[in-house]
């Protein structure tokens, strides 16, 4: 395949509550990685080359918004929609977005993007929708329960596919870093991006998703799958002598200390190689293999994540206690991200015939 | 009922083909009496009053709104949708609408409404959908014909109500005047109101519909209802040979010249009426009763309605001709809306938490 001669990449971000290690080190850790690959520009840079149309050959905008409209479908609390945004603004700069490199923003800042939705809504075959996964499982669940196949169903959540559609179309993305959950949102968004230019002539870029390729499950304290509904996370920001004791109660073999361990199987080596650099992570799978006992080597697990921690965790709590500071933040990314969002809703409304 | 303290009353205008001469008297000639009632203030005035905070005792705003983005649901071609919206403006302010007296605006200029859709989508159950009578009236009909319940159905058709619902609730609308077949979709409408009102705490006033007292129906060339789906209609401007035309097509009795004529059963009378003075309208009556021939009284009738109509049919030619005068006067009007939406907006978002 020959090289892109630019790439938009976006990534959303839907507010949740409180982020876990599991949640950096699967989803964080490579969307901050991709935005710091050489091939990257400053959103700036990027901004001057859309507008003169002199794309360069590896050129390369990313996008990160926090989906906070999309989060209104289940969250309809003012204070607790308020902090998650806030939170989660908090939780990426902590862990070093640099939002002079990227388009850092959040949805309801633009409201291009509803725009879109509605045009695209007149486009979205209805059929569509009901084979959309998300839905199909809500209704397989009411079914089973024996109540209306649409009880508790909201149309922000069966119309969802269509706004997540507008947020990637709307920035002409190329690629959509998504779990395996959100593979099928993309998929409808290239479906309605292909419709439009059927019927109006080309206009939209085909985004194509970009599945994480870590299939590398992270363990939670009790060696399943780090996830809050199994309640064994590590929250990202916790005080060190929380951190200190979580770390405490990871489940471990009953491999006394002397006898030697398998790395590979246990959840203190593979959370430890997430944070530590390689030659590091080398030395603490020798002490395994030779036989440190558990108590210390959470210990040295301890160490080497607060190292990783400390400086994220001050900033997290500085930025959240300066909403105004990530207010501006947020304003200058969403003047950004609608002066690239104004060519296409231009060229759309044109194509429809508004103009 | 004691009398309202402020009244504001609104009338969205889809997009359609040729107005005709029942479109006039059913729908277009009862809202331009509405808009000039002595009840009614100026737009700007009650911007100043709105803003003020001091509502005055029967102030009344009146908005009309060229309902394009719901046309887009059916019209999907650039240049048919763009000469629809002309035409309605065209045909609105040919008949007397005062851009000067009312809020005159393009639903595709206020993309407020969009934003309050997406955000009003999160509080609608997906069974008040199913619910509507115009989906529930296709999947019947799709169900009859033995093809999928949701065949030819597209997500504007679909989720329509709730943009409507936002058309009105953005402006803390009191009335909207609508025939029987929308009169559920105000209630939908006030439904959410309803429930943003009891989710968030008092935001929205609760709108209620006006249906129109005129049951009376127009006939057609037929004597048939006067409708498009019939082809017996009377096209509002159409230039005055044709217009001569078509009146002495109207179907009439077989009563002979000098024999009395029942003015209260002929098509040619029910359709003078609605056009000339009442001591005209009593004068034409009584050339009926005492016999004069159908060929005369298609001439009177003819009469009477061009000279109503030369002039609005030659400001609509001028008006059709100078698409950037029906811009500047749209655009005018897409100003004063926004300022009346914006503080409802508001409102809304910081209720929500977004701000």
């Amino acid at each position: 395949m020959a090289a892109p001669t630019k790439e938009i990449v976006i990534t959303g971000i839907k507010p949740t509550g409180k982020v876990h290690v599991g949640n950096y080190i699967g989803a964080i850790k490579p969307a901050l990685e991709l935005a710091r690959t050489p091939m990257g520009k400053t959103a700036q840079e990027m901004e001057h080359v859309l507008k003169s149309g002199q794309v360069q050959e590896g050129g390369r905008t990313v996008l990160f918004f926090i989906a906070d409209y999309h989060g209104l479908i289940l969250i309809q609390d003012a204070r607790e929609f308020r902090e998650l945004s806030y939170r989660i603004a908090a939780t990426w700069l902590a862990l070093g977005l640099d939002p002079s490199k990227v388009v850092f923003y959040r949805q309801s800042d633009v409201p291009e993007i509803f725009e879109l939705t509605w045009i695209l809504s007149c486009l979205t075959p209805k059929g569509l929708m009901n084979r959309a996964h998300a839905y199909k499982a809500i209704v397989e669940r009411n079914e089973q329960a024996g109540v209306d196949p649409d009880a508790g169903v909201n149309m922000g959540l069966y119309t969802y596919p269509i706004l997540m559609a507008a947020d990637i179309l709307l920035f002409q993305s190329d690629l959509v870093p998504v779990g395996k959950d959100q593979a099928q949102h993309v998929e409808i968004a290239r479906d309605l991006a292909e419709a439009f230019n059927r019927q109006y002539g080309e206009t939209f870029n085909l985004p194509r998703h970009l599945m994480g390729e870590t299939t590398a499950v992270i363990p939670g304290l009790d060696g399943r799958k780090m996830s809050k509904s199994y309640g064994n996370t590590i929250p990202l920001f916790e005080p060190e002598e929380e951190l200190s004791k979580l770390i405490a109660r990871i489940k471990t073999d009953s491999t006394l200390p002397n006898e030697p361990k398998d790395p590979d199987n246990s959840s203190v080596f593979l959370l430890y190689k997430e944070f530590a650099e390689v030659e590091r992570t080398r030395a603490f799978r020798e002490k395994l293999l030779q036989g440190i006992g558990w108590g210390e080597a959470k210990r040295e697990l301890f160490q080497v994540m607060n190292e990783f921690l400390a400086e994220p965790r001050r900033k997290y709590r500085e930025l959240l206690a300066d909403p105004a500071e990530l207010d501006r933040i947020l304003a200058e990314g969403a003047r950004k991200a609608r002066e690239l969002a104004a060519p296409t809703l231009s060229k759309v409304r044109e194509r429809i015939g508004r103009r």
